[in-house]
């Protein structure tokens, strides 16, 4: 691809060097070659720029460099025309509508022409597969799921009656969508009585969903992933819980029932949240944090339980020289008492 | 149903209304119309009793409401009569009995004649598949596997060899019952060497399992989850283990090998307990703590190392003002020794 | 197996007893009966050997006991030796090669005349699957896949485009090997734009990994499980990471992108490592720690965040008191700064 259309491409311009360079690959500042693109976001990179054999950089509007044998890109944002430069020399590969003689799929479902439906695939009784669709080996549907166009499920997924999954979304391999909540009443002798759980699991446009994730149906209602949201492999979301648009997920994190997650938070690694909270757009929890209270719009949290992050930051310092202060207090105790 | 039924089957009274009330379904008093009957347990919501629509409500012995134009019922647990109404409404869909052609079942296997094997279903040799069990799509039991009457399997999950399901159990998608312990001798070099995990599995009647969830087989004997046991998804038994009679085991908890988990203990969210420990009845984990000794029954425990949950709460709320603490502690040093 | 046969192969001497007793079978000291070899490796059983019915006991070579009526064995490692003797007793199950006839395997895939592929396997294009591998029912393997010697992939597993497994390696059931890992970038309206994830996870061999895990492709060139090394059930192991030789991971614990971990590091369970982190050979981190900064070789750490473990061990003694710590600070304050 010559170097104007991708600049074009990836809303990126040239500040130097020939928009007829033929660029057909992108790869990182240390390892890229004369035929690829490369960026620079993070400033501490900046020395690589000077030694890249990269054949074009892309920078942000301000990073300076001192390179004139080399194509120079100006972008608003580095990483985000890096990304677009990556999806056109890595596109996803078309699809090749067949369905697997292997696959089971029941009369009453209603299937689109153009789908993948790999070997081993189940689809219950009235599920609705949009066009685009592709079902990797080893999916099973079970009966009244709705899945939206050009969305891709992993081998070994289960998506669980009623269940809906909107347009291009992505649910990675052995996850399971819309198993029952976790709920059950006490008996008088201790016992647990199993509470039905009748609800269901939609999953809005383009969301992306890591492997071996579980997404519990709402007791009653709807458990929602909203538009854009991104979760990573081996999430909880417990039953009757939202997650709103653009929110982000990270590994091992676990939603008790009936939390709502705001647009656009991000919830790091190993996170836990309680039942039934509220946190708020753009909050953001770092890892490991359990949050057992609603968190405010904008902030960010960390601790068990989770408080202000700048305050954790100084209380866990000092916490590694609890022991110290521990015996510290003693002595200005024995001094104090004693005089 | 007649309201007069319905409160005889989930053991309530009738204290107001016509016995002969058609009820159609259960709903939160929010949602409830006049054919629903809904539930005041938690008395925070007496409010919603006021302005319900629904046409019965199912309220504890001493509930005190102002309300003569809807049915009042009185239950000892008007959760559990509600849960118990749910399930009248909400029943498990009647089994149709059939084995799926695409299902491979060894010539070895003994398979009662009322199941449902669904499509893709593996049964190894020498199997034992009692009546009314459902094995959902892509389920894969090993040699040598038992599952007792009534018990349904979701789609993807693996019983390995040896492994015993009992009476009446649900298990959901992508749990792995009975695979091997993480038990390794270390050599000479500091390499690891495989200590074969000859156990298995048992899993007594009534147990529920959760989605993703893995459960090793024990490394000598058994790994045992008794009778009435609720285990959420994600979450892992270590070789060994033994989870005692109506224990609640809540997502993303991890059970190191060989502890013992008491009957009726609940060990909430993201719990870690350690090796070889005995966790007594009637404990209660409080989320995300860490378990690293015995813990003595009907105890509450908090905290990573896990303490009494009362001083943890009084701890964690002086560590919110830590560094001020550190602060406090170094100006009264300079005040007291410099004087 | 004679004594005299069992104790070569076990790398263990006869002290006392018969070269020609017949041992069939292995058991803890407590259950073993007199065809049975037993094992003492951790001082504080030692009255279990004065008690045993074991035929014959494997020893430690300082090890002191009383028995003249048992075989005695004397192993530089008594664990090591028992370990091997089980291997002997417990052998993995003889190979019986077939191709299940409901497999799918591509035109295009290499595979060994001796294999076990089990029913509703899918292997895709251009996979290469060499001699003595065991694929348990419905593995997906996806285009390109190569799977070395000797290796057993449990049922349900995806093994993602593009992945090497090595030989000899062992992967539990319902495991995600090469799903993308979870990068995006923010456009300037706080969406998420997902970055392609190029790369693969190459797994080297005699590595053996949990059930329901998942191991992410890199974005870019590879993840990397490097020969020895063990991974326990519900383990994410995050984009570009490296784990290296003999390196052994517990239940639940986490890698964010791009971390490398040294040679037999032992992360033990719900262990969190933050991105980009290097942890040095023979690290130790203790359950539920939270690393958010490089560690170095041989340290013990321990936290959230994780520092020194004799350090933390003393703060979290302190921290069972910190209530009272804060009380009595307020008291000094009081007294001193009231004088």
């Amino acid at each position: 691809m010559k170097l104007e259309q991708l600049a074009s491409a990836v809303d990126a311009v040239i500040e130097r060097g020939s928009p007829e360079i033929e660029i057909t690959s992108t790869a990182g500042l240390d390892l890229a070659g004369p035929g690829d693109i490369s960026f620079l976001a993070n400033p501490k990179y900046t020395p690589q720029v000077a030694a890249t054999r990269a054949g074009a950089v892309i920078l942000s509007e301000d990073a300076v460099v001192d390179r004139d044998d080399i194509a120079i890109l100006r972008a608003k944002d580095p990483y985000v025309a890096y990304t677009l430069a990556m999806r056109l020399f890595f596109p996803v590969p078309a699809l090749k509508p067949f369905v697997h003689p292997t696959a089971v799929i029941d009369d009453t479902a209603a299937v689109a022409g153009d789908v993948e439906i790999h070997a081993g695939v189940v689809v219950g009784a009235n599920c609705s597969i949009a066009s685009g669709v592709r079902l990797l080996p080893n999916v099973t549907l079970y009966n009244d799921v709705i899945i939206g166009e050009g969305t891709v499920i992993h081998s070994g997924v289960a998506v669980r009656e009623n269940c809906e999954i909107g347009r291009n979304c992505i649910i990675h391999n052995n996850s399971t969508i819309g198993c029952d909540g976790f709920g059950y009443a006490r008996e008088a002798d201790k016992s647990w009585l199993k509470i039905p759980q009748t609800g269901r699991v939609v999953i809005e446009d383009d969301v992306e969903i890591g492997a071996n994730t579980a997404i519990d149906k709402a007791s009653v209602g709807e458990t929602r992933i909203k538009r854009g949201a991104k979760i990573d492999n081996l999430v909880q979301i417990g039953h009757s819980c939202t997650v709103d648009e653009d929110a982000l997920i990270c590994s091992q994190t676990g939603l008790a029932g009936s939390s709502v997650i705001g647009k656009r938070v991000i919830l790091t690694g190993q996170v836990g949240i309680a039942g039934h909270l509220k946190i708020g757009d753009d909050a953001v929890l770092t890892a490991k944090s359990g949050i057992s209270h609603d968190v405010e719009p904008g902030k960010m949290m960390s601790g068990i339980p989770a408080f202000d992050n700048r305050d954790w930051l100084r209380s866990t310092a000092a916490f590694r020289k609890l022991g110290d202060m521990a015996g510290r207090l003693r002595k200005l105790e024995k001094k104090v008492f004693s005089d």
